[in-house]
């Protein structure tokens, strides 16, 4: 498996260039925060002190996960793909708030365990009819796995857009995210686990003994792309994939919640220079997602108690990044708006 | 003084429907966070299980401030006007952002210590050339603060939108809002005084000292209105009376950052039931605002580090209300999207 080479996005002269220009503008010193760090990101991302956001796209890649036999989630498997006609239908929360935010949408089928009928807005990239159970035996094969990252570096190849938003739906999917987290971190699997969408405590219980058996039950399970394909999903590998090459061409990559971020960590195990084009649109309300955060010393942009997935947070946080990017290009300068500057202190 | 009466929102029936509608979204119970109780306010202000976000218009209210004779600022007073006259050209963070995010801006003259040529973005409803300086005298006559107040009513008795953002320009003033916090709060002036436009730590301490002084030097003013007028400015007291007209005409009232939460503090205290009608846009790295808005329970939407002012958290803030109540009104239900429901616990 060829893994993509990432360069730093560090640059002095670029930095101190962008700096300039932020600090030059009509505002306090380092009064709109997170704008300016974020803006300063994207310029070094994309090699400009004057970035631009083009045809912001959000990826939405489903998959269905063999472990829902171990009863971890809260809903029947059968809503990941009853979830995908909704996407193709318009009706979820994604395709709200990214019209909203003109951000396109593309669904992936990744791997869904059920065959649809061909359609404009779904791409059919299905490695298989949903994974194994890695409570028994490895979720895919390693020939899976690459098929699955080859695939999201394709699908990346083919878009013009320098914004790619990362979403997912998946039943199941939070459980193969623990046990990537926990194998990736070395967090205990008890705070990598949450509700999903919606266990209840004892179910929360009975995922984290299912985790830690089959940690445990994979015990010789080391490399990166090993735990992948041990524990992932067919759309988290998909991502990994999409996020290398998206790096590569140095495009801003949009990290929605748990599972988006557990795939960003994988990536960011086999390429640490991934992480400075990762922007956290949010901390999401299941239980691990800021110890993950916390792991990747990440500061997210929105802090709404979201926990849908799908890249919802991705969608919502939108409209921070067409606010740093446009107070660099619009706002005035001291000197443009015959603005005195601060006193001698 | 006439004080708008002002309705609580509460209303078990239409809260009770309101829920309904929010749970049979195609989306986990409760996995919108802040969305969901968002939009929920805004139905209950509205009274309607289908709230829409009409014309949502940003005031700027410009004043300035008598006690920046003591030296408690890191910019010079001319940058309040000279911040008004970037505004009119459009060149202000928050021209940026409020026309990113389509918020018309209306900026109001509510006493600049500057006579402006007339304009038509700028109201004139000045009621002095800055305030008197608070740690001498009462920064405003009784009469003064009537005015303003009053004028502040009329402002939003000329509008149609049903959102108001409420945003501030004035030098001098993070001043004025420490002294009301710690007025209306009992909580030491210590912990509301923050750096402002840029104190370094000697200036906030000297700051700080300045206020505690004043508040000695008046310590006979209790009620509300003195308050204000004793310590506030005439773009507070302004922005007192819009808040309260537009509470009693059930708008939504966008709350800015330190200084409008200041005048949201007076206008709750003079009418607990605003409260209710307040949306508090962000947490701003003012060093007291965490307080305020933990003082009045508030929840922000936003935490991203800004401190500017001008509205500019209630500008970047309006996706997120229009996210709250796009999901209502477009998501698919369950049974519309004929998405199987949780299992039994």
């Amino acid at each position: 498996m060829n893994i993509p080479e990432i360069e730093a996005i560090e640059n002095a002269e670029l930095g101190q260039q962008l700096d300039a220009a932020i600090n030059n503008k009509t505002k306090p010193l380092g009064s709109l925060g997170a704008l300016e760090f974020l803006v300063r990101q994207i310029g070094l991302i994309q090699r400009n002190t004057l970035p631009v956001l083009k045809n912001p796209t959000i990826m939405v890649f489903a998959a269905d996960h063999g472990v829902v036999a171990e009863n971890i989630s809260a809903y029947p498997q059968s809503v990941t793909w009853q979830m995908v006609e909704n996407f193709l239908a318009g009706g979820a929360a994604i395709n709200v708030f990214a019209h909203q935010n003109n951000c396109a949408i593309q669904v992936i089928d990744a791997g869904v365990n059920h065959s649809f009928a061909p359609r404009d807005m779904l791409l059919d990239r299905k490695v298989g009819f949903g994974t194994r159970n890695f409570a028994v035996e490895a979720a895919m094969t390693v020939d899976q796995c690459h098929t699955a990252l080859k695939r999201g570096m394709d699908l990346v190849d083919g878009m013009d857009g320098n914004v790619i938003g990362f979403g997912e739906m998946g039943i199941g999917n939070t459980t193969a995210a623990a046990a990537l987290m926990h194998k990736l971190s070395g967090i205990p699997v008890e705070e990598c686990v949450g509700a999903g969408t919606g266990l209840t405590s004892e179910g929360i219980l009975h995922k984290q003994r299912v985790i830690e058996k089959a940690v445990k039950h994979h015990r010789d399970v080391t490399t990166p792309l090993d735990i992948l394909a041990t524990f992932g999903g067919f759309e988290i590998a998909m991502m990994v994939g999409a996020m290398l090459r998206a790096a590569q061409l140095r495009k801003i990559l949009l990290i929605d919640g748990f599972i988006v971020t557990s795939a960003a960590m994988v990536a960011i195990r086999l390429q640490p220079a991934l992480r400075d084009y990762c922007v956290f649109s949010h901390c999401s309300d299941e239980n691990g997602h800021w110890r993950m955060l916390r792991f990747l010393e990440a500061r997210p942009l929105l802090q709404l108690g979201l926990r849908l997935g799908e890249g919802t947070g991705c969608a919502l946080a939108m409209p921070i990044l067409h606010a740093a990017v446009n107070f660099l290009a619009q706002m005035a300068t001291f000197q443009s708006a015959s603005v005195s500057e601060k006193l001698e202190d």
